[in-house]
């Protein structure tokens, strides 16, 4: 198979004319007549030629690429809809700026800061996205240590300074339990994702407050591994407990359809005898019956400011933490009044 | 922020010799005793000192990176796994040879070629993935034009010659027209992916062969874009026509989701009124009531063998093309004979 991309020699060749006034019109320098530059430009896009990456990184230049290490199981990340079209947001924005973006697989934050310093160390990114903020995270002042520039996506109390692109959790919790409060529901439940996650932490405050300000019990937190399966146990646990919740809510869509399929297991409806909220809507929540309500946002407008703030940090700009619009809480066919009491 | 990677001059200071010393010991030349050596070499270390890749490619070395260009809609890719299962296969063999993977969404064929030949000009990559090969696929030619070493994820018949690793499609058709036909269906009908797509075009073929060797009428199949709301259309028409199918065949399994609510809507019970098929078994073929039946392969295997072809390829390998095992029927709660006739 044949390896050779066209150099400036070739171009040269093609155009008869020398090296050196290649590189003077591919280079926008003065020496070669405006003729001969537009001719040589042509002959240059005509062959595919490309200025060097590495030719360019070695004068100081810029590895024109971004990383991304994702550190969640492929099976959950498969069926979750949000890292896809969060990169699909980053990628529209990389595309203006002809960055590229890189991606890794890690088993833990050992192994992915051991990836952006192999990344950083050999000029393969000239930034990182910190994805899953932990509560206690040490890819943090690993990036710090490193001088690797990065963007935690999440919430700023956990990023130790590194300018934090964020949803308010906290504020969609809110809007959820004003919400069913307002329906009559007395005994909510939660099935949340890992304890760990900076956002969980989030959300399980926000839960707590939210249902002190709506004069209701605190409600009941099942923490899981996002999986459907751990969804549905959750799930059946609090469905046959003796205080049966009115309405559960779920950290995302998977584990909420899984919820339905329980429901139908134990001849229970929803939403007549317990309502169900999904997290961050998916082409999911809509074609299950009955629909899930949920709590929606622009992932890939999300993805998009966070590119933004990570090329602007690249550029040497101040960055400030960046507060993105909450998901707001759509209701469809899966909340309803609590039942009557029996 | 502090952007500075270590260099050897860093290296060089630390550890007290010259420049040149270090460069010696780090590259593995004569010319520092092996005490020095290894005092530097670990001072590299801890330094997180790397060979500059820049400086690794101009001196003819690998961009250590392959390429994979996704043209598929965001929201779809999110709600199917095969694609992140597919590159989490991909990067355990990536990870094994320090090679990265880059990505990057295109519109469209041309301007996923655009995209191969400046990574390829730029020395971004060694080589890349082809995905979703179409029957007519401009991309093929291409990549050999440019030079770039390419594996292509689909049936060799469209490879133009490019190592082809590939799954056969058509004898998951045969396994499931075989299965069905011997529950005593008649009337199958299938919704499929884009008549564009090479397996799409595999598995038409090889539905009608099927149905003919199984001795009952030619399978009616409606293509779609395999969006859930696609599916719910393309299952709404069939379940609603005079002559119903007894069991549908989705391509994957969003649709087959979407088909269940499709039929609660109609007052149809799945599987005593009509059987569903899902293709490409994912945790969400088994958090739905009823379970659904599916085709199912390891994916990530999958992944994993194209990344080895891929590798062998750029080391200068002679590559022929890969079946890969295909996937196989696996019956759940969604599959049953068909109703007794009316």
């Amino acid at each position: 198979m044949q390896v050779k991309r066209p150099t400036m020699a070739d171009i040269a060749r093609r155009a008869g004319v020398s090296k050196v006034a290649v590189s003077y019109a591919l280079n926008g320098q003065p020496g070669v007549s405006e003729t001969t530059r537009a001719a040589i430009k042509a002959i240059a896009e005509e062959l595919g030629w490309r200025p060097n990456s590495a030719a360019r990184a070695l004068t100081g230049g810029r590895a024109q690429a971004v990383g991304l290490v994702v550190r969640r199981p492929a099976r959950t990340l498969g069926v979750e809809p949000f890292f896809m079209e969060f990169i699909s947001g980053v990628e529209t924005v990389l595309a203006e700026h002809a960055y590229a973006l890189m991606l890794q697989m890690a088993g833990d934050q050992e192994q992915e800061v051991e990836v952006c310093r192999r990344w950083w160390g050999e000029r393969r990114v000239d930034g990182v996205f910190l994805m899953d903020l932990q509560t206690e995270d040490e890819r943090v002042g690993a990036v710090r240590d490193i001088g690797l520039p990065a963007v935690a996506i999440g919430p700023p109390e956990v990023a130790g300074g590194l300018p934090a692109v964020w949803s308010d959790d906290g504020e969609s919790i809110h809007e959820i339990v004003r919400y069913l409060a307002a329906l009559g529901h007395q005994r909510i439940a939660r099935v949340a994702g890992p304890s760990g996650l900076a956002h969980t932490a989030v959300r399980d405050a926000a839960l707590a407050e939210a249902c002190r300000e709506a004069g209701i019990p605190g409600a009941t937190v099942v923490h899981t591994d996002y999986t459907g399966d751990a969804g549905a146990r959750a799930a059946r646990a609090l469905l046959i407990s003796p205080e049966r919740p009115t309405a559960i809510v779920f950290d995302n869509d998977i584990m909420a359809v899984a919820a339905l399929s329980v429901a139908q297991e134990l001849s229970l409806s929803i939403p007549a005898d317990v309502s169900v909220v999904a997290w961050d809507e998916s082409p999911l929540t809509q074609v299950v019956r009955p629909t899930l309500s949920a709590v929606t946002r622009d992932i890939a407008a999300y993805g998009a400011r966070s590119a933004t703030a990570l090329l602007a940090l690249i550029d040497g700009d101040d960055v400030d933490s960046i507060r993105d619009g909450y998901a707001h809480f759509v209701p469809r066919g899966s909340t309803a009044p609590p039942p009557a009491p029996r």
